[in-house]
């Protein structure tokens, strides 16, 4: 099928899905899980193929372990569907609703976006989640993996697809495209038949579908995030959110990649932190204030370009500021915008860096590591955005659906 | 001052906006209202320049009346700037808040989106409703008018900038831009500076928008807007709504311009209703059945390219209809999901329509014309969102507003 044709054939299926109820939603999700039970023999074979490939083409250890599916990932994502299946319904919720003075009675209501495009990479799971998410919210959903998961993804759409089929939904509900740059660039055209783009992989698929796309793209930038440690922090405190922040796992967009010093703090905490770190395998690249408190030969010297990284790794910026102003200042030249954290135990500079600090997730004595739409009780979530239009933060349920003013009156015209 | 340095002093601008509390907001606000009272002289000069030139170019009479400030206007604009001054301010409000298992406490706040571009055409009062609403909401604003309006607009954001300057604000809250193409190509490339991008305008300039703009874009389709006459309708109900619909304002955007007849209450509506609208000088273009059923001389066919078009003028295209489902068809085939209504008297026709019509805003009973943020009770409104992301229906002061989680807890880590 053409891909003007898929996605004409998804906004049709899109206006059904948006009329029907909780339940029929709820009994095609249980359907897939099942689905996904039966086939997982099936699955895991397909799965080899895309990992024997990844092999014989050498590909780094980390995306073969992003590619894997065992029968533990596959049960995980089977509960990842049945969660999804239990979490309430945001469509038909009432947002808001007054009456006017001449007698209308205005309801917000939530509704399905239509047709959600998601665009990923290797990680073949990222199929069962998107559609899982995608269906629970009424929204057709067109699925376009990478070419490293192309036999694991075909077969988990398929299985999908069916199990929807099944349930008496519209095949189109599940759409699905290989991995083909010029179907990709067709897919980023359809304004007008798909309503928004997620991406979820690196910041190269970012850039690309913010060059390309004349669809509304909402994204994740990369999190370079920050922990400062104020001059009032209680030392343990703020040495176990930076290792928890850095360390508890250093490849999520949420770990902390520069840990800023409140200089009086610096003689009581960085000693300690800095050994608890190191302890842990942590590389740590330190500003010239930090290097002569800690007059340890072991540091390399910190420069704007470690500010900027995000490292997705067991490695560590440190600088030492005057205050609560240079803190604030690095996190606005440097920050992602994504989770930023204090550590105080002072009130004005909580309240201070809470209303200053322009992220999704600013944190008051906690880890940046929160930042998870499980971890903040919403559920699944399908990526975390860092942009403010629309959905900022964990993208789940909520965000996958858009308000609707519905007005009911008696006769009213405008005078 | 070049673009990108305009923007980077706008962005730091917002920094310092976006923690000021409403009072200093609302001061500013009151400042602007008297400074364009003061200088009101000055301005309606300016605004004669504009008036001149394009008499001179011998542009067409609607576009001189957009421009055309007097002293009514000016008073309008000027309660328009107070208005917003005594609306609640959005920025703070607690909208959700919860606390998990582990004692975080998480808060989803309102916050300033940051720097607001706005790109408008030829009216000089946008300059001062767009700034005005920024304000409020702790947006830096960026104006870029149009050419016709250029004298009026410059000064109107001198004047502007100037009182905002007296409060102790930043100059860089308000900036302008002249109506250069080349600057306007810059304004659209400045994702990182800029936030958002806001057209108000014709169709022309938004599709220029989402063709070149890197910065995301919250458009507005036009509106054609449809009132569907259930077999059901109250016949004098439905004459009112449709004569409302179309002739209170032909050139709204909420106004009607298909009117959809069930085929059942055709002969009992369509002659009075007819009637009702050839008095007032509304031109119909209608379908075989329509016109079988008049039996009238005067009435033009309607064609495909009739149901596609926004008249914004006394015109409307009539189609009968064999039931609710053909209605829902042609408001999907046809519609721009600006604000679509049912006139009915059964209660099952109305849930449907307003679960199944995809828009902003659907109405059952009520004339489409209430499509307004003041209309709405909302206070004052930069645009109408017909796309479905961040903003849909009036874009008040809320939707120039983001969300972000803040996260208080007492050293909480992720396990």
């Amino acid at each position: 099928m053409k891909v003007d044709e898929l996605c004409t054939a998804a906004q049709r299926a899109a206006r059904e899905l948006a009329a029907l109820p909780r339940e029929r939603k709820d009994a095609a999700l249980h359907g897939v899980a099942e689905a996904l039970e039966r086939r997982a023999a099936e699955i895991l074979r397909e799965n080899q193929e895309d990992l024997q490939l990844a092999r014989t083409q050498r590909q780094p250890d980390a995306l073969i372990d992003r590619l894997l599916l065992d029968e533990d990932r596959l049960a995980e994502m089977v509960a990842g569907v049945r969660a999804v299946a239990a979490l309430p319904d945001p469509v038909g919720r009432v947002d808001d609703g007054w009456r006017l003075p001449n007698g209308l009675e205005l309801r917000k209501v939530r509704e399905p976006l239509g047709v959600v495009a998601v665009i990923y990479e290797a990680r073949p799971n990222v199929t069962v989640d998107a559609a899982a998410l995608c269906l629970k919210t009424g929204n057709a959903v067109v699925l376009r993996g990478g070419t490293a998961a192309k036999h694991s993804n075909r077969l988990l759409a398929e299985a999908v697809q069916g199990a929807v089929i099944e349930a008496g939904l519209p095949r189109a509900a599940i759409g699905w495209l290989g991995p083909d740059r010029a179907e990709l660039d067709e897919l980023l055209r359809q304004r007008g038949l798909v309503d928004v783009v997620i991406p979820r992989g690196g910041e190269a698929l970012k850039d690309y579908l913010l060059e390309h796309s004349r669809v509304p793209v909402i994204h994740a930038a990369g999190g370079n995030c920050h922990v400062y440690v104020d001059a009032s922090a209680e030392v343990e405190m703020a040495t176990r959110i930076i290792v928890n922040a850095k360390c508890q796992r250093p490849g999520g967009c949420n770990a902390a990649e520069t840990l800023l010093v409140h200089r009086d703090v610096a003689p009581a905490f960085l000693p300690g932190a800095v050994a608890e770190l190191k302890r842990r395998g942590v590389e740590l690249v330190v500003d010239k204030a930090t290097a002569d408190l800690l007059d340890d030969g072991d540091l390399k010297r910190a420069n704007r370009t470690h500010y900027e990284t995000e490292f997705l790794g067991p490695k560590l910026a440190v600088r030492t500021v005057a205050g609560l102003d240079e803190a604030l200042e690095h996190i606005a030249t440097y920050g992602t915008r994504h989770s930023e954290a204090i550590v105080t135990s002072e009130l004005a500079a909580a309240r201070r860096f809470a209303r200053e600090v322009d992220a999704a997730c600013v944190y008051v004595n906690a880890s940046t590591r929160f930042t998870d739409g499980a971890e903040f009780g919403l559920g699944a979530e399908l990526a975390i955005s860092t942009q403010k239009l629309h959905a900022r933060g964990p993208i789940g349920l909520e965000e996958l659906t858009c308000v609707k003013y519905v007005v009911w009156g008696d006769g009213q015209i405008r005078g």
